[in-house]
């Protein structure tokens, strides 16, 4: 078989045989086929995409690319909820502990990333001495006894994706929605939990931008999860705007904190209630997804999504006293207020804008070198559809530089105001299944 | 000026502007655009394709890759002719004595290239002593005494296409006009003539498999030609039949030399005549091509071409004699004829078929590293439109090979029969200036 003659046929528009996916797979990772052929492969596939079976047989080579994390040990509904990401997206430290406490097994691998902010693992690292590189054996005997742990994915998990990925990212080759979904999926799927819940987000603070992008990206990953015989669902959620009201590391764990004890934004809340009500079924614990959510609700009220929180943060290592007293977090030496200077509703706040304007005050980063500043980030005082006067607080920013002109510049532009009266934006579009 | 970003946009299918293209010939030259984002942006061309004002970017960003001969010391008009390939092409072999024996200037630097048999340079190496490496006041001197002088290209002779063209054939990226035609005429550019005439060839044994493809390469060259203010035209023909009769390379200049005596196949003739028509009013030795042709059919019946290859073979270090007596030319130890087992009218002989039976007879190579056999190739007795019986020789097997039955069987497949009468191939389907 020839690389050539597979990146041909692509390029022809002709379907790629399993046993051509797989050779390509597998020659990139022991490192026989060279970047050079895989990036143009890659274009081409850009171009042609990429049928459903093609897109079955791509995410299968990957997923036995390298390890598939055996949970065979753990008692019980292994569940997995994947997020694709966004601008203060917090959900995993709220839900997880919400659902874990509701008696299902979360054995969650989560992800550093690059972006606007940290990822789960660099949220939770917020919180001092918390271990999120456990043992195998650590990780498997967590999840039996208190039901969840949160840890860093294993080295060996898809080492294609990895390869492709770093590759993808310097050739223009990342937006292809197979390559996107395999992507997801095939580290979902090696990861094994037995269902899989998907937050498809699209908006401009999104990677896909329309409803519709959205929409396809959803159907594929559940057909992909299906295919191989896991209980997957996907929700559609609106990323225009920000999800609830904290952007940063730090500042999503406290407002994940206080959404578990009933504090937390309306928006926020909606939607661990909604994804906890789906988890619950996949679970087989609740029966309907409005009786999964009512069940949601009452750990919020009764404090038991708190209390495992605390629990997991304690199980690894992580001072549990933070989540009592978010005063113990760190803190940015400079806050300052965003001032409005208009009076009306605000019509938009642009995810990304606000999401670039938190990577500058030093909540994210940029390489994977670049080191996270917990402490930085903005929280927004008013969301869409809100009522602002001239001189109301719109937002406060939150950094440890001194200069931050820029960050804040992109921040004031992330707003859009209406004299007429504005909706609250609709979060939840469609659930996929 | 980020080349991830030129990608995207090239994806888009948005225009490269001037500096974004020499940003990415410069950097691939200077080994500072790895090549595995090149090939992701080839691939956008081959699919997205390149605008004229692109392609002449493109082409003067290669011509300035490396350096452009200086030529300003050979009086006269300098004319370069360039085939784009097929089997049994030897026309640079007696049309270029013929147009220098009528007063033009021939400084040309010609290639092996891989195929089916080697290159000019490998052919003209077939006789004893011929040497193509002049130094530079060599061959301006020689070509000031003589007329004419073949070379092979200087080595830093347009580097960007060395490293493209390589990159293009391992990741399926040839097949695009734009990147045909930089390459082929930023290499004329750089050899600096003062006229260029282009044979494009179609057909199964050309590159561009049908006229039209062939007509848009051509039209395309032409136009780069002329934006670099050279006087370009382009000649279309058919490449479906072998040109001539020999096939090989000892073979070809055999051929070669016949013609020049008078005694060409009829088909390679009238091609030789009409390319040396129009380079002589190219060259302002002709007034129009009718004259041109007249011209060189005189060259041909007074021995003054065959003069002229013998005067370049001598001031080249090749043995003269070879061109008197050309039973000088190393010989096959196997001669095996191909019998006829059809009676009837030959309908087709597939120049792909032939030409991938002389690579396999040993007369071309596949790789760089290859040795040529220059004794070996295929003399066609017959061609399209011959009328044959049972039993009559189609044509004769060349090999210093004892086993070469793939290499006859595939000679063989190469006809086709009639019973109804076949007209002879048209060869020259339009001129383009």
């Amino acid at each position: 078989m020839l690389m050539t003659e597979i990146i041909e046929k692509k390029k022809l528009n002709l379907p790629l045989s399993k046993e051509e996916i797989n050779f390509f797979i597998k020659g990139y990772v022991n490192n026989e086929i060279p970047d050079y052929q895989v990036s143009a492969l890659l274009m081409a596939i850009c171009f042609n995409s990429m049928t459903k079976e093609e897109t079955f047989a791509l995410t299968e080579a990957m997923l036995h690319s390298g390890d598939i994390i055996d949970l065979s040990k753990i008692k019980g509904v292994k569940i997995d909820k994947h997020s694709t990401g966004g601008v203060g997206d917090k959900t995993s430290l709220a839900l997880l502990p919400l659902v874990a406490s509701c008696g299902v097994k979360v054995a969650k691998m989560s992800g550093r990333g690059l972006g606007h902010t940290g990822g789960t693992l660099d949220k939770l690292e917020s919180i001092k001495g918390m271990r999120i590189n456990l043992t195998s054996e650590e990780f498997i005997k967590q999840v039996n006894d208190i039901n969840i742990a949160i840890i860093g994915q294993s080295q060996n998990l898809v080492p294609a994706d990895k390869k492709l990925y770093a590759l993808r990212d310097v050739t223009a080759t990342v937006d292809s929605l197979p390559l996107i979904a395999s992507s997801i999926m095939s580290k979902k799927l090696a990861a094994n939990a037995d269902t899989i819940l998907l937050d498809v987000k699209f908006g401009n603070g999104a990677f896909m931008k329309t409803l519709e992008d959205g929409k396809k990206l959803a159907s594929l990953m559940v057909e992909i999860g299906k295919a191989f015989n896991k209980n997957t669902k996907a929700v559609i959620t609106d990323m225009n705007e920000p999800l609830g009201n904290n952007i940063g590391n730090a500042l999503e764990v406290i407002e994940a904190v206080n959404t578990l004890r009933g504090h937390g934004p309306k928006d926020f809340e909606t939607l661990c209630v909604r994804l906890g009500g789906i988890i619950l079924t996949q679970a087989n614990i609740s029966k309907t997804v409005t009786e999964g959510e009512k069940l949601i609700k009452e750990h919020i009220a009764s404090g038991e999504g708190l209390a495992k929180l605390k629990e997991m943060v304690k199980a690894q290592g992580g001072d549990p006293t933070y989540i009592d007293n978010p005063d113990k977090f760190p803190k940015a030496k400079i806050v300052k207020p965003l001032i409005s200077k208009h009076d009306g509703y605000i019509k938009a706040i642009d995810a990304l804008k606000i999401g670039e304007g938190a990577m500058l005050l030093g909540a994210g980063r940029a390489k994977k070198e670049d080191s996270i500043d917990y402490a930085s980030g903005i929280t927004l005082t008013k969301k869409v559809g809100d009522v602002v006067k001239k001189g109301d607080v719109l937002a406060y920013i939150y950094t440890n530089f001194e200069k931050f002109a820029e960050a804040e510049q992109l921040i004031h532009d992330a707003y859009a105001f209406s004299d007429e009266v504005v909706e609250p934006s609709k979060l939840i579009y469609e659930v996929i299944e």
